[in-house]
């Protein structure tokens, strides 16, 4: 059995449990804070972050969430979420990339840090500027993923991708720490509502993070805007 | 045929190009300097950032390092970089992404700032202590390199992989910066010889960025410690 090391509000590993759910592979969570920086975890990833992800029994052990979702996408042909032709499964992780680095840089990175670890491991008052900043991006984000899905169903085409479930675990991150606005974002909303309610998407949305409390409309499937 | 836009000193950009160069694929090369965020550019790739890779005539547009890299691993069969084992596999792109996110945010980045931008568009001076920063991280990451290669003769193993194409790249512009002191690093030493001498290697180590000139040791393949 798999065992993922996380905590929840980290959007990569959301990313990775979002493909071993549709994928159907089973996994045990194991809870990791990777800010307390334990020098066992560290011996393990020396790049310090979560997922990692560990079969004990035939001693493989994986880092980097996006060699992690290559990995799935090899071993386990259920559900492929990186398809089409070459240039499709270009667009699909040109996109992961930009949920990965551009979106997490932008908005979730910063409310994670004035929302999560001011709270629970510095003791400080967020900086209302940065969050506001923070929250400013998102909005020219979400007008971003409108536009893609102006074009088609899903982020990065016609049928549901890596991009989608990336998309989703930066989203999902976000709006559980108040930095979603979903006002005037109709088309990203309505493409969040069906992601909400995949069964590969329920267990994350029941778990809470120690000490910080969600908004109400968090893990309601049929939110209003 | 294949355009790049790239300049001269980005180390995605030089990721792509060893690989374009490993497995014979011609390109032309267009320069870009995405700190000038010219509106074609970013219309063209709302990130803005280098590398980009066109094909107009099949009206192939290709964008993020490593979404390239994959298409070219899954088009090109020469001389495959992403090989083996799924878990060979895993640890190649694990490898990468710790030179493109770890090596690049401690070392690479802050040179590029303090060396290139300042200097060319900001028309700052450089900060000493950011500079002492980063060669220390330097050093610390070529400790990681020479423990890799002590293991095995490239960086994931035992044959030539995008992982030391990620590496080569990321040394080659911190070298050019004059920001790695080889000393006491005789394997990575040994390793990056190797990398210069082939002939993919050659064109990045011919040119240069303007007003900006490498330590002579820079395009020596034959360097001392």
């Amino acid at each position: 059995m798999w065992q993922l090391h996380q905590f929840p509000l980290c959007p990569f590993s959301r990313k990775v449990r979002l493909l071993l759910g549709e994928k159907g592979v089973g996994y045990d969570l194991v809870r990791e804070s990777p800010w307390e920086r334990r020098d066992e975890f560290l011996d393990m990833n020396p790049a310090g972050q979560v997922p990692v992800m560990i079969d004990p029994a035939r001693k493989i052990l994986l880092m980097d969430s996006m060699a992690i979702c290559e990995y799935l996408e090899e071993t386990v042909e259920k559900s492929a979420m990186i398809n089409g032709t070459a240039v499709n499964r270009a667009e699909i992780r040109r996109l992961v990339a930009w949920f990965d680095t551009q979106f997490f840089a932008d908005i979730t990175a910063p409310l994670l840090r004035e929302r999560m670890e001011k709270r629970l491991v510095t003791k400080e008052s967020p900086d209302s500027k940065v969050l506001r900043e923070a929250m400013k991006a998102a909005v020219r984000h979400l007008d971003y993923t409108d536009y893609l899905l102006d074009h088609h169903n899903w982020m990065a085409g016609s049928t549901m991708s890596l991009a989608d479930l990336a998309a989703a675990a930066q989203i999902s991150v976000t709006d559980y720490l108040g930095g979603i606005d979903w006002k005037n974002h109709e088309q990203t909303a309505r493409w969040y509502r069906g992601l909400k309610s995949r069964p590969s998407f329920r267990p994350l949305l029941s778990e809470r993070m120690e000490g910080i409390t969600p908004p109400k409309h968090y893990d309601d499937v049929d939110f209003d805007l």
